[in-house]
Order: C-alpha cells, then structure tokens, then sequence
C-alpha cells in the first residue's frame, strides 16, 4: 500500500546528491549496568533485535513509480531484513575516543540504500574505556535530526533498573507523550508548519515557489549580510565528524554573569572557536559570519528545554570581526534579541513559514535557486537542541554521552548541532571532509573559547 | 592537467548508479612474520603510508566539465589525502571469517567518492585466528577486476625474507613485466580491444552502437536462449558477499579423469551449487542457466595461468537441467568445446571487439538497450582469473587467501568470480542483498558439488 509522502519529506529526497546525503545521525555512548560488560550491552540489543517488533515508520521504504505518478511516496517494505538495518562494528585499537569518532564520520558519509526503509543501526565495540557505543542514522525525509534525537531519548528511562526496554527501532518516532519530559517545540513546529505548506501549496514545485516567496519577503527585517568564507562553496562526499561535551554550569554562570542566554554563550563559543580556525587558515573574512540559528519565541532560553509552540529561524551575526570574547558574546546577545524581536513582529503564519525554512532550510535552498547568489544568505546553520535533563537508562545501561551528526550541503560545508543532555551540553562538528581541513582543531578552540568567556565575565 | 579518459573507461562512469556501484574489490588475508602479530601486518602497512608516495593512477580523479565538453577525463587530485583512501577497521568479536564476510559485504555496498581518486583500502584487524584481513577496493573506470588482482600479486615476493616492499597504492598498475610471473591476456586483450575501439569509433555514442551491432552479429553463431531466472531483475545497493577455497589438485584430478580442463571443472561446481540454491528456493528454471564465460583461446586452459594475447568470451549450458552432475560437467565440457570453436572462426578483430565485450559487458548492456528484453541474454557471469601459483608474502606477511569480489548489475543480481592462487582456487560470489538472499548457501553447495563430481568421475 502506498502512502502519499508530504512534499516537504519528499525534498529531502530530491536535493539529495553523491555529495549531499541527507541523513542525521547521533552517535550514543553506554556505560555497561554494575558487573556487565560492553559486549553485554551488545547482547542486549542483539535479544531485542531477536524481538523482531519493528516500528511501521521503520519499515517505510520510498518509492517513485508510474503509478505515483512520479512523485515520491512511501510503500512498507514487504522484505524487511532487520540485520540490513542493525550492523555491528568494531573499533581498530587503541579504541580511543578518536576511533570512534573516525568510524562515525565514514558511516556518517556513505548514503543509504532507497530500496529499503531509510535508516541503520550501527552497534560499536572496542572502546578501550569500557563503554559501548552507537550511531544511528535517519533519513531527513523520515525524521529530522531534533526527533531522531528525541526518539533516542524516549527509548530510555531515568530508572537504572527498568528493564524489557524497546530499541529504538520499535519506537514510535512520533508519539507525542514523552517519557522524559523534554519538549521540543522546534520538531513540533516544523512539523506542523510544513503539514500547513503542503495542504496550502500542494505538492513540491508550488511549495518551493511559496517557500521562496516567503524567505524573500518575511526574511528581510532581520537578515544580514553574509561574507564569503571558505565555508560556503561546493562540497564532496566524505565527512569528518567531532564532538566533545562541556559542563552546562559553566555556561550558565557565563550568562549569568552577563546578563545572556544559554544559547547567546553557545553561539559565543561557537563564534569565537570559529574565529581561532580561520585566522589559523588565514581565511578570516574581514565582516562578521552569519549563523542561521533556529530559536524558541516562548520561554527564556531555546537553549533550556522550556518553551511553548511558536519557532523562528534568527540570522545570527556571529561578530568575527571583534578580537575579545566579551565583546562577541554582547554583540551576538544583541543580534539574537533583535532578531527575537523582529519575529514576534510577525504573524504566526508567517513565523510558521519561517520555522519551516528553519528546519528544512538547506535543503530547500538549492531547489530555490537561492544557492547560486555570490554572496550565501549564511555562513553556517548552528542548532541548540534542548535533550533530557536528567540521567537516562536503557535497560541499565547508562546514556553516557549522545552526539548529533548533521548535514553539511553544497555551499554549507560545516554544521554545528549542540545538544544538552544531563548536565553537559554536547557539541556536534559535522563537516566536508575535503572543505573543513582539521575540523576537530575547532574542539581544542571551543575549549579555549570557554576559558576566554569565563575570564570575560570575571568567572 | 586534464587526460581525456577511454570512452570505454567513462562507460563505468555512466553506467553507475546508488543501485549499482561500478567498483571491484578482493579481500586478503596475512599470516603474521614469525614471531609477529596481526597489528604488527597494520603497522607495516602504516609505515607504509608515512612513505607518503602513491602512484599516479592513483592520485587521478575523474572530472567532467564545461572545459571537458561534458566528457570525462582524469585530472590528478590537487589534495590528495592518502588518510581518506586507507583506513582502519576492526571486526566485532567472535571475528571469524563470517564476520569478515559481513563486513566485506559492507564495504562493498557503499558509493566511492567521485570528488576523490576512486579507491580505498581498508585494514582489518581483529581475527580470531591471528590473521591480518584487508579489503581493497577500486572503481572499473580506473583498473579492471584482473589488473586490481595483479597489482595485489605484483606487490608481493615469492621470498619471505623481502622487506621494504611498496603498499598497493605505490605500485603502478599496467607495468608490463611481472614480478610473480603469472600473465593475464583476458586483461591485456581487452585493453587493447578498448583501445582500439576508442581510436576507431571515438567517443561515447558512437562506440556503443559499434559495440551493439557487434554484439548482434558476432555473438549469434554462439548465443543461446537464456531462461528467465530469479538472478535477472533489478537490483538494490547493497550487497552480500561469500568466498571459500577448494585445493587445485582436487579439481585438475577431477578433469584428468574425466578429459575436461579446470575451468570446465570450476563451471561445473557453479552450476551444480546453483542448481541446488534455486531447487531450494523453488525457482529452478526449467531450461538451463546460461553463462557468460571469458576464455582464453591459446594455451589449454583459461584457467591455469597460461595463455597468449587472443581472448573471447563464451556462452556457456550449464546444463543445470540434468540431475547428475557428472553429465552435467560433460555438458558444459562440450557447450565450452562449441564455444571456442566457434570464437576460432572469427577474424582477430572480431575477437577482440567480443573480448572488449566479454570484459565490459555489463556496464556497456544499459547503455545498449539490450537489457530490457523479455529474456536476458545470459543468466551470469562466471570469470575464472588465473593467478599466482607459488605463496607470496608482503615484507614478510605470507597472504594466505585472496578473494575477489566483482560487480552485480541490474539485471545480473549474481557474480562469480575465481581466482588461483598457490595451490588453491578461491571462489568470490558477489551478490545483490535482497535479489540473492541466502547467498553464503552456495558455499555449501560448492563444496557439495565437487564431491559430487570426485564421485562421478570414479575418484
């Protein structure tokens, strides 16, 4: 039986190259229960693969015929081969961090197969440390990257002890009761907007016409003038991937001290690190970058986990240009808050536009045409997506660390998707690997930027 | 600097799709040196890398551009980056050959980079048995599956106590004269072929229609009508792979005693095993499977490493009809006797033209047109690639085990290729995933096979 695919998933399939995969990953971190074993933790998701229950989503392979009359649409997969799906992998010795991260950026590279449901498993072992790790990957056009995460999260529990507890796999990825109380307006929003596009705008080319309509118009009061960087040119293949997590008091004191969001310090960090690896590429452009920054019009802080149903896309002017973290930290407060402001100037049809280029808005841009202007509208996309607050268990085992890998895009060769999860907040590099030469330098200039921030504000 | 690249070259580039991925591969197995580990085999192999030097061919990527008419040439890759190419791996535990196959397999599915040269080479530790693994892999359009073969020959030395030996990415492929002494016209003839073809008939179009009409006219006194078979429909990406060794001796036996030479033998397994998969899965035709079979035309056997320059390929009954298989292996003795007959009769152009045929044939049907006929024109290809017949070693490493892994196509979901080597003959079945389910069976199968035909020939 085929299912119409709404035409804002179906992009995802059409902009889609050899170059530009489109699909989000996480790479997860476990600490095996007391007295188990990481091969332990194994065995666990081989018994639940064993189950065989997988969730219908999962099973939705894409298909494009005659009788869809040339649109995509979604079929079920009538040979569904769950070892296809769920692999297991090894990391060469020493298994060091840096191993994983290697392995992620390859599996993160290669493209999923569109004959099968649009999604793998990958269970990793080999850590020297003790711990298990996965990577699991998702079409944009099944899930996007904030409810990959979120369905990540939904199949724990904050209790160490439960047990009997589902793979991911056999997670309904939409379900709307959480178990762990985390919200996520930014997927709701984008959602809902995006369903509100296609019953407006019918199927994919009168979308794009309207979307671009949309991004002319609505974007003009708060968009900025993007340099050109060595960020925003054509792109190949292959990626390279780091993540490091940092401790979110930190970065709360930070605000505190001045009077800033969670978010305003991430995007700090961010500018700041990003700063260090120009100047050290001798590539620096002399105005500031631009960041397209998703944020939460409700709540204080998208950064937080709160907020209510309203989202907006905020172009960020990063202030690369100033030499002190001071300074770019209040510089990039300013710029959120006037970008802030200029959303709530607008509609809520209008915002849910907006959200919607928010949230798909790379992939829209080349069917827009909007790609080939000399000058990108943005340097890069940096996300904050809030992730449970507290401990998380699957059965026993503890979420130790759980890191997003996103989709750098022809003439946005680096992505920086930040997640909090307990009391760390995750940082995700995902880069062309030919475009973003030594791209885990920007970890060590994250840390400095820290340090620089912390000084700042007489931390 | 822009090379022009063989329009019979450019055909794998064409012909490739996310379904069809245009690379060949083998898979290697090292002991140790005395009193060394499998790391030791990796350190080697990345001291190798340290030597930073890499052979032209290999640093070429191709390009097609405004500047190239739209045609593909070779350019060398300004940023090499030998890291991308060679990388580690490691098997999940218990690490037996089975999971070595399953990772195989993997690394056969994905996509080479097109942005980069189109090879990569993995390392693989983590064998139970103390063994080293390394799956290489390289697009059509650069080497052919033999030449990639023979450059994995030519780097090793007959003598255990050789060091300082070049990696595979050092060696120039095409060097005529050979370090282990074993020649492979199947490999030169078609190249010259295709280089005649390109000089007479220039690009693209034009040498696909020459190669059509020649398809036609000089395959008739030859062809036969292929059955329908589960092998021959579209394909997925991914892919299954299994291989497995059998003594030399037991099959030259078998052909002594009943007046057939190795490679009849080597037909004769395959045809057997392929009986019993397909009588297993209900899908036996009932007419024969036809197979396509490059052939030497000089020297007694394809098989055994000799031969002169005149090569062409065979459609070969394999008679899987017959319930016995010793009258199954006199079938294919005398459908191979008809073929080369036959091939005798025709000029050396013909020859060669079928040669470029027997080599390319695949890539070059889509293009052709002829694969949407109602019945294919054979139902496999079966290649036998004599190799070397002594035990090599790389600084040291003895390889112990070299198994090729070929290209399935839409419309050939199933490979089989053979490779001598020392005193064994390594069978490599390469096969889509979801067309070829169960496809390590074979394995069993074979081994089956050939006692079948130990018994039928009195042995």
């Amino acid at each position: 039986m085929l299912r119409p695919m709404p035409p804002t998933d179906s992009l995802f399939l059409l902009a889609e190259t050899r170059e530009q995969p489109m699909h989000v990953g996480s790479l997860q971190l476990y600490v095996p229960p007391d007295g188990a074993t990481a091969l332990d933790v194994r065995a666990m998701f081989e018994s639940a693969m064993q189950e065989d229950h997988v969730a219908p989503l999962f099973q939705r392979r894409p298909k494009r015929s005659v009788t869809t009359l040339g649109q995509w649409a979604w079929e079920t997969d009538a040979h569904f081969d769950l070892e296809h799906h769920v692999r297991r992998s090894a990391l060469p010795q020493p298994g060091r961090v840096l191993e994983l991260l290697a392995l992620g950026s390859r599996l993160h590279s290669t493209l999923l197969d569109r004959k099968r449901p649009l999604w793998e498993m990958h269970l990793i072992e080999g850590l020297e440390d003790g711990r298990y790790a996965a990577y699991f990957k998702v079409h944009h056009s099944l899930v996007d990257g904030v409810s990959a995460l979120r369905l990540l999260n939904r199949m724990m529990s904050p209790d160490p002890n439960e047990r009997d507890m589902p793979p991911p796999w056999a997670m309904p990825p939409r379900r709307r009761k959480q178990r762990d109380g985390a919200s996520n307006p930014l997927a709701d929003g984008a959602r809902e907007a995006v369903h509100l596009l296609g019953d407006v705008a019918g199927l994919g080319p009168a979308l794009a016409r309207t979307l671009s309509r949309a991004m002319r118009e609505q974007t003009a009061p708060i968009s900025l003038s993007a340099p050109k960087s060595m960020f925003n040119v054509p792109i190949t293949g292959a990626r390279r991937f780091a993540a490091q997590s940092w401790p979110m008091e930190r970065i709360r004191r930070i605000g505190k001290a001045s009077d800033s969001t969670v978010n305003d310090v991430v995007l700090a960090m961010c500018a700041g690190a990003l700063r260090s690896y120009l100047l050290g590429m001798d590539a620096l452009p002399d105005a500031p970058l631009i960041a397209m920054v998703p944020v939460s019009l409700h709540g204080e802080d998208a950064g937080s986990g709160d907020g209510g149903n309203a989202v907006g896309t905020v172009m960020c002017n990063l202030a690369t240009h100033l030499p002190h973290a001071a300074e770019r930290l209040a510089a990039i407060n300013r710029s959120m808050a006037d970008g802030k402001e200029a959303l709530k100037s607008m509609t809520p049809t209008q915002i849910l536009l907006m959200s919607a280029i928010g949230m798909t808005p790379l992939a829209v841009l080349p069917l827009l045409g909007l790609t080939g202007s000399v000058r990108p509208p943005f340097n890069l996309v940096i996300s904050n997506v809030p992730g449970p607050r507290e401990p998380l268990y699957w059965n026993g085992a503890r979420l130790d660390g759980l890191y997003p890998l996103s989709i750098p895009m022809e003439g946005q060769a680096l992505n920086i998707t930040c997640t909090s999860y307990s009391n760390e907040i995750a940082f995700g590099l995902t880069g062309c690997r030919r475009t973003v030469p030594h791209l885990q330098r920007l970890l060590g200039f994250l840390d400095d930027e820290l340090v620089a921030l912390e000084d700042g504000a007489g931390i």
